[in-house]
């Protein structure tokens, strides 16, 4: 038997419920390429539970494929995407963006966050600049909520950012694949409607919420929707088998199953935030979600890592390391008793 | 209780066995991106299926995918790839090698597909060009077997096309998005040793084939190789939980189950094209796999279509249509057999 | 002293008027980029030309970077062009338009040029095609005027094609890099104007109309006009001593020079015309413009080719050769003079 | 009459003897694409000035498409490009080169440089990250002699940073737009010959050094020469009277012209620096070369502005100027002592 995973929020396959969702449907037929009955079941959940009737809702196979594919489709040429330093399109992309022509705007960030006034200096730097047509023209920014460093968006935080980005004819794109943790956080103090009413575009993640993959991209911007499915195949990015995606959405999205499963991995992960913390432990950013980032030793790390996987992130300045403890749907509170129990004898 | 659908290979989810496999695999946790034990070994498999142990094998998640991945990662941004005119990325695919950078080098084709002496004289004409640095520069041949329209290349026409191709530089690609049905089909004269030694990469398509979603992109010619991951991560081809793709292709290429499910609906294609060419009717193509293009009265059609959902795939000349009947390892021959008995009531 | 060149109108440098305006403008100091009175007064002249006071007008150096940046501003990534066979971006560009992300839509054409009713069919089509969403999207016509292969279009063709694509939504763009030709040619019927009020952008060539080179491109459809600038700037079009251009287009401009050497051209290649339509030799195309493209034989050729360099364009079946003859502000009637009794001696 | 400017080394046409070739050359015929014999003579000019033998030398119009092109031409898809934050394709080209497909890696500089250490310290980063496939691969290390900000490599610098660039495979890519005053500043301590011998390809810019337009491309790496004539026409850069761009390459490189220009041009700068230091002003970079920055209060700025034009760069901290003082080739000695004269006077 292997040492038990706290790697990452991707490590099993899919929830039970959607398994049997997909064995259920298994046999009937449908159309393809995301017309199917599954899909517009699953779109309609997910308007509903967003509170955005309007919204176009397009389901894609994973994040970076739904990053490019939402940038590709919202900007022309010359045009750019403020991300934070620890973006995942900043970072983990391979250049995915840059290769669909558009440039990474970076802003330095010390909580994974993009902040209104940031944002709004940035923008007014380049507005004012006399010789701006030399430069590549702001035209988005991208947020990720929560963020990759477990960091959450107040609701305060997000009204503000979007009204700069309204003020300024920026995009709001808020890259949700956590998002389930996000909103069951104990953190957080917006709602799905919340969410919807403060971007024009965002992400509902399933691969990391309890899905085998998908992401469901929500268009709540008019200028965003036209042909967004050609893009789409465009970039290879739509499934002949769609209904994969919706019948796996469709039952994330029923009984509040998506709440369930990410209320119960991030409790988890504040069971083992918890301990750390008891340690006198510190952490690279508060997160309030199923990512905890503690800052170890080498020798509280390899204690740990006898009998559990960590994530190990990154090496620090004076030979601390940057350790991602992730929980899941699947996490079994067995063994986070057993890891608390090691954390604890450290 | 709706219509029997005989429209594509797509209509249902995946091969029980396939289904099961998932289940099993379910909680076992794994490493992400394709690193993991499942990928591993349906990569063992198949490079012993193909008998190519030295290729590198990537499992990505569809056509288009496979389709757009491999000729960024093949080509120089000035070079361009002949394709029949039937091919996919001539028609079906929005633009996927264009929004690369590349140009469709359209051939024409009577029965789809391309033929050695055709593309030696085509690359000619752009050799012996002394103007041909102002042209887009052909570097890659793309093919489909079986071809879009159902038709299969022979073994002799396959070396034949590859010889031309060394000679002159090309990349010889096939996409084999239902290569199983060509390597089943009662036409078929070559081996998967024979194919995966005369070109210098192919995809064994899954999606088509019995799996939820999936191609299994196989590099034979050690330029492709490098970096392809990277380049497939920067073309969001890459799935987080790789695993789904890893853990269906070891089922597929278990026991023979890939040849085994793709022979049979060749029988129940060959079976209804039987039928239609007893009652007189004649086809698009001559197809010895499972896509039937059948030209069909309006009348014909109309009455097909009471019981029974067909791929009206064209309008032809003189009010005529080109009906495709298709076939996967998902189809009931009891439904064969009735549909048959409506083509006899014709 | 070597053989006269009837093989190009970009054989020789500038018209003395240009070079003189060039000399007169040397010493003087101005902001760069195209932001100078130079560029300012070319773009007054030409406005004024042709009738379109609110139109944009940029300065570009080249056909290719005209064409790829226009076509760059003004499509989304899932869009095409549609572009006769004998198109300059169908062939003669290196795929450059691809390289913008593109798809050239090739129509075929007897003449060089399109019509309005075989635009509204491939467009028909499309849009009637149920699964387009899967194709690539047309959102342009490109024409040349007058065409790579000597012909013109009328007025009414004109009218009927920018009707068509007016319903359909499609752009009109009109490559004038010959255009100086097309205006003064004894065939034209249309004036300036008309030019500018049945397209939504042109460009007015200079590198093949007398100068040394540039491109006046003519944005009529606000739609296009937006950060057309940057644009140019992403595709390194913009010139940092544009007055390099302003200085050329201002001379150009005035005093009807434009027409007056392009008119000039047009009665010599005429000349030429009709001293092979004399001698029973027939044409590629019917061309009332600077350039003939000439059916010789092998031995018309080399007897012609001992005092006259000319433009070997093409083999044609029965081993005849399309040659072209090409004139320009440059050409000396004398040496038509020469040419012609070379011909009559044939 | 109007103020005179020092603002840039693009205020004028071009050098006088430049212009006298040009007209010297105007009535000769030759063929396009620069294929003639004036490019050719060019070619060869600057192979034994920078005593390169065995270079391929192509003429481009202008820096940010030598930038682009080079880019295009020497990197796979998912590669990106080191350059310093004050580099040229950082901020001032439209992001010309994600436009390209390729990330720009930006890297912090103080005084415009990068250094070998610096490099090679990101490099391994890179390079031992076990998740650098989902990085984007740098390929290419891009720097400017003299640098944007005035600031010159010296011998032992390139050496070192060439020996990194090929110890982890990186090209490096010297942007010459204002090579000339790099080579004749009194600081520097390397030849031509050396440059050459320290880099994959370089560029001598000619439009900022005394001609209309044009930079000369110099690729000295051999994996850097197929098909580059067919990128650059790809990219709109081949111009059709490629003749403009070497007529004024062999007047520039004959007789030692381009050196005379530049040394003189960095006299008159290098005395501007000497009146402005004199007076305690400070600067943002010491810079050997034609390009002074220096930091001045608005009250400087508008005293000088009285008679002068300069280039207000920047708003520094604590309410002061980054003004830019450019000589050239055509900077008149009496201006400077004008200028000198209003500084003293401050």
């Amino acid at each position: 038997m292997g040492k038990y995973f706290f790697t990452s929020d991707y490590a099993e396959g899919c929830h039970p419920k959607v398994l049997e969702a997909l064995a259920a449907a298994n046999m009937e037929q449908c159309t393809g390429y995301g017309l199917d009955p599954f899909c517009e079941k699953a779109r309609a959940l997910i308007k509903e539970t967003f509170a955005c009737p309007e919204a176009d809702v397009h389901f894609l196979a994973g994040g970076t494929q739904a990053n490019l594919t939402v940038v590709c489709a919202a900007l022309r040429p010359h045009q750019g995407v403020y991300v934070a330093a620890t973006g995942h399109p900043n970072n983990h992309e391979a250049g995915a963006l840059e290769h669909q022509g558009h440039r990474v705007l970076t802003l330095p960030t010390a909580d994974g966050k993009l902040y209104a006034e940031q944002v709004d200096a940035a923008y007014r730097q380049y507005a004012e600049d006399p010789f701006n047509e030399h430069w590549c023209q702001p035209k988005m920014v991208y947020i990720s909520q929560p963020t990759e460093v477990g960091s959450l968006y107040l609701k305060k935080e997000l009204e503000d950012l979007y009204e700069v980005c309204r003020r300024h004819g920026l995009y709001l794109f808020v890259d949700g694949a956590r998002l389930g943790y996000a909103l069951t956080s104990p953190a957080c103090d917006f709602s799905p409607a919340d969410l919807a009413a403060n971007c024009d575009v965002f992400y509902a993640g399933g691969t990391k919420c309890g899905l085998l993959c998908g992401e469901a991209v929500v268009l709540l911007n008019d200028a965003l929707k036209p042909d967004f499915r050609t893009i789409a195949k465009q970039n290879g990015a739509i499934l002949s088998k769609g209904r994969l995606l919706g019948v796996q959405f469709a039952a994330l999205f029923t009984d509040g199953l998506y709440f369930k499963i990410c209320g119960a991995a991030n409790k988890e992960a504040l069971r083992i935030k918890a301990a750390l913390g008891a340690k006198g432990i510190s952490f690279v950013t508060d997160s309030p979600t199923n990512q905890q980032f503690a800052i170890l030793t080498p020798a509280q790390y390899e204690a740990l890592s006898e009998n559990f996987e960590l994530g190990l992130t990154e090496y620090l300045p004076g030979g601390l390391l940057n350790v991602r403890f992730c929980t899941s749907w699947a996490t079994d509170p067995a063994q986070t008793d057993k890891l608390i129990a090691a954390i604890e004898a450290l």
